[in-house]
């Protein structure tokens, strides 16, 4: 089973990274843009779990101990196959 | 319109920052994780943008010019509202 996890800055919190796109958008004539905000994704494969609601608690767990700061972050998780 | 940008490096590019999640992973007893690939996500909207195709000709083009890296990273585009 494959797993998909963004981690997000929750709203309100300030993301230079996304603020610096945004500038650099703007300076490249990408006036459009806005409100851009940058996060993470990280893949992963699980190897012999075969449960869906299994896999994804367990993931759910790698985001609380390790991927994810939940003070500032949000995450979300997606498991294909 | 909103859009939401994927980068990531492509397959056979090494990514050291994967194999460290996925070192720590293992040394918090998640050893079912593996093939661990990091990459950035990054969304946001797009002002007075209302046609699909044209909105993501115009997403593509930032990709290309600012947010991806063509030699090591492949891109994808998700468009919403």
């Amino acid at each position: 089973m494959k797993a998909r996890i963004h981690v997000t800055l929750k709203n309100g919190v300030l993301d230079p990274q996304g603020k610096a796109i945004e500038t650099a958008l703007h300076g490249l004539g990408f006036g459009e843009a806005g409100n851009v905000r940058q996060g993470k994704v990280i893949e992963l494969d699980l190897k012999g779990v075969a449960d869906k609601a299994a896999a994804e608690a367990r993931v759910k767990e790698m985001c609380a101990k390790l991927l994810a700061n939940p003070v500032i972050e949000d995450y979300s998780v997606e498991l294909a196959g």
